[in-house]
């Protein structure tokens, strides 16, 4: 069982890792400094129990302590326990989730562990918002991709705000980063993978008729610019959305759930 | 040509209906108060101008002004020209889209015109988050979905950031609100639409299964609660899209998008 240490000292220093979690220097979620991983609220802290990130502490209320429940019964580190007026002191800004976990930013992962077994991936270029990468887990969680890839110029997957918006599902599909782009893309068609560019481009042939083979690895570039020349001719083929005309592309993360959907439609 | 007036007085009262956007009580797109309709940024701003949304003056900087340019020339309102400080005092915020247009909020529409000549459309109940109502707009204006009726208990679409989300589609997929819930679905069956009911309940049959008729009308409940049950024995059939075991349900807008996609993915 978590142990419950209860603290009414802001200042406490065990807190620090949660601490000014909105800090652009000193939050805590910053990759080159210390580089931890914050789950907020029940839902996202219960993936993070379900996943391979280990927390090292908890810092909520009593009554999210009691919520949690069962959930803390095999869990090995400390539970502070407070108010929301000291947490909000702790973080710096008033969190209605009422609990948080921190655990270490593991080793990153490689990319042929990652795609080993995975039938359907996504590989994603300039993808630099932190809500839509965490939507885009969201969607792959839910409808059966099986990893994610990313190229080159993306946003932190661990960030604070791609946690919560993954309900915490970047904790648990699998992700790796291309070690060189686009050419890096070479390991997932020696994988067998065919590699289809998502493209607003008209002419492209139906995403539907693209996608009827063992493995695919969908490439997806962010809203506005879309994916690079470099990209686009990396590719095995090209396949567009059909879109209405006047409008604009679809958000990157709704593109991917169309293509994820493609795949188990009829499943 | 839009009249060009240049402002240099933030408490101008020509600059009335853009004030304090973001005040709970004040705010000019408030139901029942102003009930304004404001479009940000030049994509919206230009997507009013080209809806039944005329607008009735136009607040920003003078490098929006000519990026604007040529789709101001048909315009007999006044363009208030000033500074982004200016603005910024204003509007009660820094406004990074450099332009505002605002429109009186028209007369609602009927159920019976907005379905008139639809295909496929959205019903929503409980959807009361501005966000996810404008991502549903944006969604159905990308994927072909003509019309959106509000059932209970949904957010205002005419809201600043329902707006601003939708990338302006709010203002030209038309919508209505059913005058009674559920029992208002009556009109729909009448027009012949096959009403489908989106769950997460594992029996029910694959989506896919259940749209090859002539006319769908897809209810949506909000993420979490779902429809309520009433709203589900009004439907026509009940469908799910097939998840992933362990993950939420999808969020609305995107589950909407799913369905939309069915009805055009081989178009």
């Amino acid at each position: 069982m978590a142990a419950v240490i209860d603290i009414d000292d802001p200042a406490d220093p065990r807190l620090d890792d949660f601490r000014d979690l909105k800090s652009a220097d000193r939050r805590p979620d910053l990759p080159g400094r210390k580089g931890l991983v914050i789950a907020e609220g029940v839902i996202v802290v219960r993936r993070m129990l379900d996943s391979p990130f280990a927390p090292t502490a908890l810092l909520g209320t009593s009554s999210r302590w009691q919520e949690l429940g069962d959930d803390l019964a095999e869990l090995a580190v400390p539970y502070f326990r407070t108010t929301a007026e000291v947490m909000a002191e702790v973080v710096g800004f008033h969190l209605n989730r009422g609990v948080l976990a921190v655990a270490r930013r593991p080793a990153p992962r490689m990319v042929d562990e990652v795609i080993g077994r995975a039938r359907t991936v996504a590989v994603l270029e300039g993808v630099n918002d932190h809500e839509n990468i965490g939507a885009m887990f969201r969607n792959a969680a839910g409808l059966g991709a099986e990893a994610i890839l990313f190229g080159d110029k993306c946003a932190d997957p661990l960030y604070r705000r791609a946690v919560r918006v993954s309900m915490g599902h970047v904790l648990r599909v699998p992700f790796a980063q291309l070690p060189t782009w686009p050419s890096g893309l070479d390991i997932l068609r020696d994988n067998d993978f065919r590699i289809i560019a998502l493209t607003p481009d008209a002419s492209a042939p139906n995403l539907a008729t693209v996608m009827g083979v063992e493995k695919v690895a969908l490439l997806l570039g962010a809203e506005g610019p879309g994916l690079t020349e470099a990209a686009l001719v990396a590719a095995d083929v090209r396949a567009r959305i059909p879109m209405s005309a006047g409008t604009d592309s679809l958000n990157v993360a709704t593109a991917a759930a169309m293509a994820f959907y493609e795949r188990v439609r009829l499943s």
